[in-house]
């Protein structure tokens, strides 16, 4: 409820951008449709997936964009370089496809220390290499001093779709089950723990890392999964209320189902924050047809990146764009869009 | 000369990230050998091209990424916004391909005009419908105030080459024309004098234009086009020098036929810049086999975009990796790639 709290004063302002804007609740989606589809709409743009999905002679594309703002640049498990390759990669595979190749465009403020920046690099590289992409073209652009907090990155991916695979929000149907492949909030609470300020004494690590393979597997055992998204900004919350207004469906969760670490229940619980806000990089939430959600979890559960994987709800046909959740103490909440900006710069 | 000066004391420190690191010159250049080819080198990134071409199956892609950064971000002639879609689409172009589809990264910072924004988006619309592409997928970030100037946009872009178009430095060869689309430093000038602190009255206005349909009409009439490039950052000096660098072959210029504004021109005087060095972005540079030069001049000359082209000099075998100028007093110099940045933050 907390994150309510901290956001109901920052629904964003309607002459300037404000922070909540970028904070992937509901800000940015009303700035996303009065501005930005309102201008540029078209049927691929207007499904507002994580990657478009695009043809081309001879088959299907994928191809996303994000730029990463994280602060700090680096933290457990990972850094900005890193990151931004496992979040385009994961991009691409929530759409399906096989992740293949990834531009990488820097900005960067003068006086960055090139060793960081070798560091980033050499992140990305081994990033890419784990992920079997490549990075096959790149811009970089450097900025005075105090005209960019250190650097910038943005990673654009194309992937490949297979023939057969169709995952969009319009295809979940009630009946669906939800499983998540692991505990949420680590990465952001990760992260925040890292900012100057903070005196907790945490080993959280970022669950950064590229879902690829783990998609693989899924789409191997059923190549009929409806769909997946990887709760990144705005966290599971905001991940399910999207699928939910786009699907026209309503979904039921249970609390006790999805795995938060007790570290991160605890900084959670001291900060007035709610683990179902926070972003993950690392996770994804699937829409399974119920008679193949035992064998889609069997496999999740034996990969490296799925051990914890869980059915953590299923989708309904009543109240259509509503997410509720069944609380530990057999009651029951609605569970709503973020709206301010929780945590700026967790990604 | 004068950008030579300007420029020699901005190599690039060895320890941190300089101006000159993305200026597009010589420190660019070794920033992206040392640190970015040895760590994510591949066959297709080497080849150091605007745009990566991709195989994929039913065909070959351009992939092509470019932060913007410029300021002011309002200028004649256009805005960021348009900026960023033409270059995209132009580097595309470069690479024989027909552009297709778009991504679009904001990075705004925190109080930024959403009326501006607004402004910024419709160019954007605009010009993608100019430029017969689609804006398929996009993020936005919002950082606090002083955390970045503005906005800065990426673009990121995929395009589709036509069977039997191969357009690649090494395949530039002596004897081949250099064909020049117009004159030169309109962007530049356009962006540099209205900056603050500028008193100039002039009236030139950016060149920023959508190369994609001057390229189709002269790939029709010549689908041997060696090699295309629009000289933006480091202005066209850095482009023959790097196409002379990587084709290995020396390039002569004739300093006369090459356009320049006469208010360009007397800027540049005043200023003490060298045009040769100040950047386009509605520009192109052929390398067109002798023999198709003049056709491919005539249907250049009769597009609106190419009217004052203008064969500007040719290839030689003789010092691979030089460019040499024919001044107007008979005389000649070597034209060398950019040193610091003339420029910061034209595009």
């Amino acid at each position: 409820m907390a994150s309510q709290k901290l956001g109901s004063q920052k629904l964003g302002s309607d002459k300037f951008v404000t922070l909540a804007h970028g904070g992937g609740g509901l800000a940015s989606a009303a700035l996303l449709k009065k501005y930005f589809l309102s201008a540029y709409g078209n049927t691929i743009l207007n499904k507002l997936g994580d990657q478009a999905i695009v043809p081309v002679k001879g088959g299907r594309l994928a191809f996303t964009t994000d730029s990463y703002v994280i602060d700090p640049i680096f933290f457990p498990g990972g850094n900005i370089g890193s990151l931004a390759v496992h979040g385009t990669v994961n991009d691409l595979a929530m759409g399906g496809a096989v992740p293949r190749y990834l531009s990488v465009g820097f900005i960067i403020e003068e006086g960055f220390p090139l060793t960081d920046l070798e560091v980033i690099i050499q992140s990305m590289a081994q990033a890419a290499r784990m992920s079997k992409v490549q990075i096959v073209t790149g811009d970089t652009k450097v900025v005075a001093r105090g005209s960019a907090d250190r650097i910038f990155i943005n990673t654009s991916g194309i992937g490949e779709v297979p023939p057969g695979i169709d995952i969009s929000p319009e295809r979940v149907q009630p009946g669906d089950k939800i499983i998540l492949s692991g505990s949420i909030g680590d990465h952001g609470i990760a992260v925040l723990t890292r900012r100057e300020g903070f005196n907790f004494e945490v080993s959280v690590r970022s669950d950064s890392a590229p879902l690829h393979d783990l998609v693989k597997t899924m789409l191997a055992v059923e190549p009929g999964i409806r769909m997946m998204r990887d709760p990144t900004r705005g966290g599971l919350a905001s991940a399910l209320n999207e699928i939910a207004q786009l699907s026209q469906t309503g979904m039921v969760i249970e609390e006790s189902a999805i795995p938060v670490l007790e570290e991160v229940k605890s900084v959670c619980e001291i900060l007035g924050l709610d683990p179902l806000y926070i972003a993950n990089e690392g996770k994804l939430a699937a829409f399974v047809p119920a008679g193949a959600a035992p064998k889609v979890l069997q496999v999740m559960q034996a990969h490296p990146l799925g051990r914890k994987s869980a059915v953590i709800g299923e989708v309904r046909a009543a109240d259509p764009g509503i997410v509720e959740m069944k609380t530990s103490f057999l009651g029951s909440r609605i569970v709503p869009m973020q709206t301010g900006e929780q945590l700026p710069r967790i990604c």
